[in-house]
Formats: structure tokens, C-alpha cells, sequence
């Protein structure tokens, strides 16, 4: 038995997420379905985090325990062939046994493509959020530069009075970078909340068109109160862009 | 009655061309619908030409002839809220009552994107042709430029046998292009035979690989003849990206 770290990549569009559950399809699953098939064995496979629905990857990590002599390259291109287009395996390589997905990450940078424009290119409308109303990203940066640090970040996360003991996070950058019609807010921190991405770029989104000024930044990050001021932006334009170990 | 000229993007891949045809769902088929509830009218929607099963727009052009009130702007707004997503209205204007979206071109250009890597990344299957194997782009620019210029391109259409009168074409540019994992072919010309870049890319392709040697190109060019030494390449890649008049 030996462990295996694989790098994945997936279009969220068809997906419920990352997690199995009980209702829709999940990458999880999908993945999990065609390990079984290869090896014959019921196997758990390890995710860095959870992704929502219509969320995307370009590198989610993940770790299984597998009793198998196919090599890692063996594995990746076997996989490959047995998964639908839209999920691929990046990398697969052998990993210590003590590497967990989730627990060993350090940090991980997530990506919100905006497309500003008043037309959405169709070849791309799976993995861009469309705004028509025209985005400052001098305001939006303003906001964001509020937002880095160590915060209790309750007023950007979806379920604050649930299950989560602390809602305390450290943002170690909140960029919002222009180029053409694409604006990209990249979020790194050691971790996220639930929701956390789409909440923050939800409330950039509101600065930047002008419905809310910068400076309520501070105020909302104060109340630690999530209220509809912090709109949650929609999935499309959300990639899981690295994760470091 | 004022002639309208309507710059459109498509995703070709749920579609069966662009042209309206007995089988299966066509883009001219679904901007025509949009514009009948719009107008009232029976109208008649001309292309500059047509693009194959799954092939992609960024700029295909078309005129109509509608007798409205509505301003260009409010036209192409109210198309795009009846369009599905996959069809984009990018611009309507007035224009001469003599201009003719196929007639009055003088200049197209296509581009052909081809992934050369060992796994194609989810998001964008549907705009990239796959090749695993590693394609030289200095073998295929040198191939390419043998076919620039008039010339007789019997040899890379579908049907040279068939109701085209003449298979003499002018390629004024044939230019390969490589920008990380992404190859793109740029093709311009006056006119295109049918499967014509699609020939080009199949047998670039071909060349790049080392199945067959550049200097073969100019043979092929002169024998005037289709034959299976040039593949038509698959449609996933290639975009009719602009029309010049």
C-alpha cells in the first residue's frame, strides 16, 4: 500500500462539487468510480478542500492509498482515458505516507475571473462571471488592501453560526488585476471559509460598480456579521488555482 | 426596409454548421428564430459563408433586411437576451443597401488552435484540437510557406469533384504560431474552398510530427488531387476569427 498525491484539474459546470453527497454528480466521485475500476479496490480519496457547485479547478489536490504496480504515469494516463473530458489528471506521484491533502496544505490561491464587458465571448462563458456595469479596479484594490491580514472574517462566509469553531483566517493577498475586458481577483491565504471567495469578490464587485464605497470595507470586516451588504457572487468565473505544501 | 450588418460569436460545438440545413440545430437557424419573434417578420439572414459542424466563431458576419424601429443597440441587446448563451450578438449596424455579408468580402481569416501537450485542460476542450505527440513548428511554418500564394488547392479541399467551379484560391498568409502548449495556425485569404483549413491544419499537423517531410508539400500542392496524405483535422480548434470588406 503505498500513497499517491495527484494533481487535478476539472470544469465544474456539470459537477454539484467536489464532495460527494447525495444528490448530482461529484468530482470526488467520478475520480473515486475510476480508481475503483483500475485496481479493483474500494478506495478514499482525499480532496486539499471542498469546491462548490459549477466551481472550477485548475489544481485541486488530492491523496489516495492504493495497492497497485501500475507507475504513477501508468495511473495519470489510465485515469485519463477512463474519466470524462472535463476532469483531468494533471500529475500523479507517490507521496510519504503521512502527506494528507487537506491537512498538510499551507497555503492556496483561488482565482475570480470577472468578465467586464457588455458582451460575454461564448467560448469562454463557463468560466467567467459577467458584470456589463463598468468595474473601477483602483476602488476595488482599495477595498482589497482593507481585507489582507489576519481578520475575523464572519462577514465574508455563508455559514458563520454553523459548525465552524473559528471564523479568524489569515488573507496573505487580495489582488484585483485588469487585463482587456478580464478582471481577476487572486485570493491566497493558509485557508478559506466556506464561501469565503465568492463573498469577497461579491463585495469588490459591489465596490468597484459603485454601490458601496471602499472605505465600508473596515465597517463590514468589523460587524462580523454576514448581512445582504456582502452579496455571494456567482460560481462561474471561480477557479481552486494552486495549492502549496 | 434597412439593411442591418450583425457582427456574431458563436461556440460551434452544439451545433450542426452555421447554415440552416434539414438536420439538427444551425446558428443562422437560431439568430433567424430570435429575429422573427423580434420583428414579426419572415426574414432572410445571409452569412459571409458557411463554418462546419462544431467549428467556433469569434467574428462571423451577416446582413438581414428588417423593417423595424428599433435602434442597432436595442437590437443586438434584445437578440442577445433571446440568443442562447452559446451565440453572441457582438455588434448590429445600418449599413448600404448594396453590402453583402458573403458577395462584398474580400479578406478571411481563420485560426486553428491545437494543444501540444500530454493532457488538454478541461476549460478550454472545446476550442483546442488535441495532439499528444510533439509537433516541430519550424517544419510546419516551412511547409506552410510552399502553400502561400495562388495556387490550384485541389488537394486539400473536401469535395474538388463537386460543384465548385474553380479550385484556384489566393492564401495570403499561412503563418504557425506558439505560445506555451497552444500552436495556432492563422490562415487569410480571399476565399476558402470547403474543409479547405481544415486540409491545411490536417496535413501541418503531419508535418509537424515527422509523419511527413516539408518538401512533400509542394508535390501534394501539384497533384492536384485529395488523397489520404491529407488529413482533414478535427473541428474542435478552428474559429472563422474575422471577415474584411
Amino acid at each position: 500500500m503505498k500513497r499517491y498525491r495527484m494533481d487535478v484539474a476539472y470544469d465544474g459546470t456539470a459537477y454539484v462539487g467536489w464532495q460527494v453527497q447525495p444528490n448530482g454528480t461529484t468530482v470526488q466521485q467520478a475520480i473515486t468510480t475510476a480508481l475503483a475500476t483500475l485496481t479493483g479496490q474500494e478506495v478514499r480519496l482525499h480532496g486539499s478542500g471542498r469546491t462548490d457547485r459549477g466551481v472550477h479547478a485548475r489544481a485541486q489536490v488530492a491523496h489516495v492509498d492504493l495497492d497497485t504496480r501500475m507507475t504513477p504515469i501508468a495511473l495519470q494516463r489510465a485515469l485519463n482515458a477512463l474519466l470524462p473530458p472535463d476532469i483531468r489528471v494533471n500529475r500523479v506521484r507517490t507521496t510519504a505516507s503521512d502527506f494528507h491533502a487537506r491537512r498538510s496544505a499551507i497555503s492556496k490561491e483561488y482565482r475570480y475571473h470577472i468578465w467586464n464587458g457588455e458582451v460575454l465571448p461564448p467560448d469562454i462563458r463557463h468560466v467567467r462571471t459577467h458584470v456589463r456595469k463598468a468595474l473601477d479596479t483602483e476602488r476595488m484594490q482599495c477595498a482589497a488592501d482593507m481585507l489582507v491580514g489576519r481578520h475575523d472574517f464572519a462577514s465574508f462566509t455563508a455559514n458563520a453560526n454553523g459548525v465552524v469553531v473559528s471564523t479568524v483566517r489569515h488573507l496573505t493577498r487580495l489582488q484585483v488585476r485588469k487585463r482587456g475586458h478580464t478582471i481577476t481577483i487572486i485570493a491566497v491565504g493558509e485557508g478559506f471559509l466556506y464561501k469565503m471567495v465568492r463573498s469577497l469578490a461579491g463585495w469588490l464587485i459591489r465596490v468597484g460598480d459603485g454601490a458601496a464605497e471602499p472605505e465600508e470595507t473596515r465597517a463590514i470586516l468589523a460587524a462580523r456579521l454576514r448581512t445582504a451588504d456582502v452579496p455571494t457572487a456567482r460560481p462561474e468565473g471561480l477557479f481552486l488555482w494552486r495549492v502549496d505544501y
